[in-house]
């Protein structure tokens, strides 16, 4: 799984995540991933020869980009974990995976790419919906 | 204010923001503005002398700077707005700035950066709430 | 101009820029500005009814967003300045910026987003310009 | 490889890399990879007792993440490719996975994050330069 797993592994001395270590590393994982599907989803969707199809794709894949990015980001830096931020910023990443996933599925049939993003929608969806039940 | 304002105004046709444009810009702006400020202040405060009490800064800079970054760029293309991923990441924008904020004015008697930096974070938390209260 | 300059002005003690600092501020400032108008310009690129016609526009504005970002945040952490990294990200941002401006000034006659976003791809490309000038 | 090989292989009809599909992936992987790896050392570094030392570690680890985070970004959107652009971004990633890379290493010895971290810029250096090879 990359680098997270080994990078979370690693803290000095007596640093303990707030959450479990697996699910948070999938959640980044999922969010890292997702964000790079969405950008270059964006960049094939604009190929298409449909392109008035293909125009709310585009913009949910931008935000749902710039959501995981911001929010692996957040989650990659776990020592100052504060529940307040945590929360809202993972139920915006669940919701706008959500969606792009699903936006992205009505595409799938057609359109490889949007398949292959989808399924990125829903494994970043899925890790977390289970970070935020953990969390509670 | 910088093109923020120019450009929400300047859409084609027929297109009407789901919430006041003024109050949208401002938000914008000012987590544009927050998320500079931040980056700058976490390499001003790696200059410090006493760098153990700057450790939290550091931690929560980092954290506002990439949750603003975020917040402006999804409301910076408000076609695609949806409540649902607005709202908990404004909520969540709200939150880092607020206690990155906090944070920061407890070093503002000693370091200019940090007093500079606690002024963005709090145009910016009152930015986010404004938009909250209209939203609604 | 923002919190750029406040912020530069107030590291601590005997910290000196390598390069202007009004210079770098400006860059700064104008690689903050230039993304935004670039994100909120691909919004209202996708909202035109010729798409097609918006395609190459749209990505050159995801390009440029993402570039002008990057510079802004790495030039706005001056202290570990290398001119090794700084001259070809600089490069990079005024080269996108150069093209992003182009390609919007086309549109500029029949879009007011493309027209104001070119202008911030101008002011962008002409800070790149001058900052690379005085690096030598 | 994630969805990278996959999302890059399925744009519709007649697209055609300008550069090889599978190096243009691994420079994507690496510096999606290595931005996720630079946050969470950056993070870890901050938990180091002896602070001092870890300082530009810390620096040139943000810079790394900012600079991979933007050409993974632009990489991924291979249809507007630009010599004139890509060329220098991606000198710029090889340049900070260099230096950053360099950094970790002298730390590598004590701090496993930093061993971690050495190795994601070592990869990425790596990527850019194979990239930077057959571009010419």
């Amino acid at each position: 799984m990359s680098y997270v797993r080994a990078m979370l592994g690693s803290y000095p001395g007596d640093f303990k995540l707030d959450v479990d270590a697996g699910v948070l590393a999938g959640v980044i994982k999922a969010a890292v991933d997702c964000a790079q599907a969405c950008g270059t989803d964006t960049d094939a969707d604009l190929s298409e020869p449909h392109l008035a199809e293909m125009v709310a794709c585009i913009r949910l894949c931008l935000d749902c980009a710039d959501i995981c990015t911001a929010t692996a980001a957040v989650l990659g830096r776990p020592v100052s974990w504060d529940n307040r931020v945590v929360r809202p910023l993972v139920e915006a990443c669940a919701a706008i995976c959500r969606s792009c996933g699903d936006e992205c599925e009505r595409h799938a049939p057609r359109h490889a790419h949007c398949r292959v993003c989808a399924e990125s929608c829903r494994r970043c969806e899925q890790a977390c919906g289970e970070l935020l039940t953990i969390m509670r």
